[in-house]
């Protein structure tokens, strides 16, 4: 699927949403603004806003309105701050095949322009023409579970523990929440109805629940396309699902033995990042996890069947299977 | 003054605040919870919810609503968040007397605490229960003064030139701007007159002026009881009111020999520090900077007459007299 397609497809809209990115953060402070500028230049793919064009215009017969596009770049706004955040918490040198904020200018400017970014996704927000705290609280809630989300990550790497049950929290969490705020707020922007919303927001949540998954399965397979090493999950003592998936095939006895040596990872990580490789090669953990990952895919899909025909509902659903398939 | 003794004045309404601050943060996530409750146990002074209590009841004849408190409690939220920020972004090991939560579970989580800790603060104000698009946008703008306040002081410590106007709007953004919205919203949760938000908003911009360049004395006073060195500020070539008052008074010539010796400061670290902290005691930098501090300390004082007299007004005035004389 070719991305920038689509983007030309929504003509107006996109450039609209584009817009109030950019617009969002040029400010007077030379440092601040060249940065942003700097940000804005390695945009990545703004599934996050695309997908919210997509189903504001698929529930509304085409019709898209200014909140609809402040609303997506929220989304996009509110990412950027979590990746300036993320790139100091991991100490992160690459982003999007270029340096980070964090490895140019220090984690204190990568910090407050997380913070500043953070801010300047809310502003667009309540700057909507029609007031609606729903949304408001919509991406409150999104920012405390991406929040919680990383941290419940965290505790669990510590603890040596995380079940599938735990793992689909955590991506939720982080990963999912946020496309779920940007299919919901774009429903509520063009008034669409109680059924409709449920259903962008299955689409969204399986959507995003995938997106996590591919991310996940691309640690540890070192032939795709992310200029990112194989096994830095493992390092981090993340347990993702192609790791439990391994753990389901292989037993027990096996599971209980590997996640001893995740534990204490740190007397010999290399040896135990490979041996943990392996493991997950030897007993199909990536098969397990694209089952899982194709079965999201398909939820997604399938709740967009009560959408009416156009070809944004034709995008959304490329965008799942482009999520299922996609290479970096 | 004790600072305990008015909150023990405030009475119920301090308790109904305290219970708000740590309502906020309870969570279910472990990790989460128990950093969260180590927060709380090195709260500080609590100055800036003690202001706003203060302020709306010296507004109201001593009627805080529930609003009054959850908005003065938002204060101390988004006031910890930006801590949380700062200890990563500086690296800092210690702050109030205790280790920071940075340098005890590491820069990870003191961001992503630090996050969540700001969306609480978001949320409470956002449940207040007289919906007030004024306060959200207040504490908006605050927050984004706060990242650009410490963005500018970053790039005119590069570029060397900071002058007295650059200072105060520096301190403006990343102090008095907190203080000045924890005030508005105290005066807008007690429906106070405009001429009376207009003064307590002059009390508190006064106040929080007053209160960073005292702290930015302190640097230059290793007499003092904060614990920290004398010197840090230059080391990061940070230009403050003691040294631009030394400026003032030495005379042009050797303001430029000195710029330029913070310019190349990483040559001689130590030794440049020493020279300016003996150019700043040789010039009376302290004095001037003392000044300073005194006529903010006065501007609050007289904001305030237009009040009705009451204990709370009295202990506006003894905050003020405080701050300008705290030794730590």
């Amino acid at each position: 699927m070719n991305i920038n397609e689509i983007k030309k497809y929504l003509g107006e809209d996109w450039k609209k949403t584009e817009g109030y990115i950019s617009g969002a953060v040029k400010c007077e402070i030379g440092l601040l603004d060249s940065t942003n500028r700097l940000i804005l230049s390695h945009s990545g793919k703004q599934l996050r806003p695309l997908l919210s064009v997509l189903v504001a215009r698929a529930c509304s017969g085409g019709k898209a309105t200014d909140d609809s596009c402040r609303y997506a770049a929220g989304t996009e706004l509110l990412h950027n701050a979590t990746l300036l955040h993320d790139d100091v918490a991991d100490d992160s040198d690459q982003r999007r095949g270029a340096p980070t904020i964090r490895a140019m200018m220090g984690p204190t400017v990568s910090v407050l322009i997380g913070d500043y970014w953070l801010v300047k996704a809310m502003e667009l927000i309540l700057d909507a023409d029609t007031k609606n705290d729903r949304v408001i609280r919509m991406f409150s809630k999104t920012l405390s579970d991406l929040a919680e989300g990383e941290l419940l990550q965290l505790q669990k790497a510590q603890s040596g523990d995380t079940d599938e049950t735990d793992y689909t929290k955590i991506i939720f969490s982080k990963t999912a929440s946020l496309f779920e705020a940007a299919a919901l707020a774009a429903a509520i922007s063009v008034e669409a109805s109680a059924q409709i919303e449920e259903a962008v927001k299955d689409y969204a949540v399986s959507l995003g629940l995938a997106f996590q998954i591919k991310d996940d399965i691309f640690d540890y397979s070192p032939e795709m396309k992310t200029g990112k090493p194989a096994g830095v999950d493992i390092l981090e003592q993340k347990i993702t699902l192609p790791l439990l998936g391994a753990f389901a095939n292989a037993g027990k006895e096996a599971e209980m033995s590997i996640r001893r040596k995740i534990i204490n990872i740190a007397d010999n990580p290399d040896g135990i990042r490979d041996e943990i490789l392996s493991f997950v090669r030897e007993n199909d953990g990536l098969g397990y996890a694209r089952k899982v990952l194709d079965k999201y895919i398909e939820k997604a899909v399938s709740a967009l069947e009560i959408l009416r025909e156009s070809p944004e509902k034709e995008y959304l659903k490329e965008l799942a299977y482009f999520t299922g398939q996609r290479q970096s």
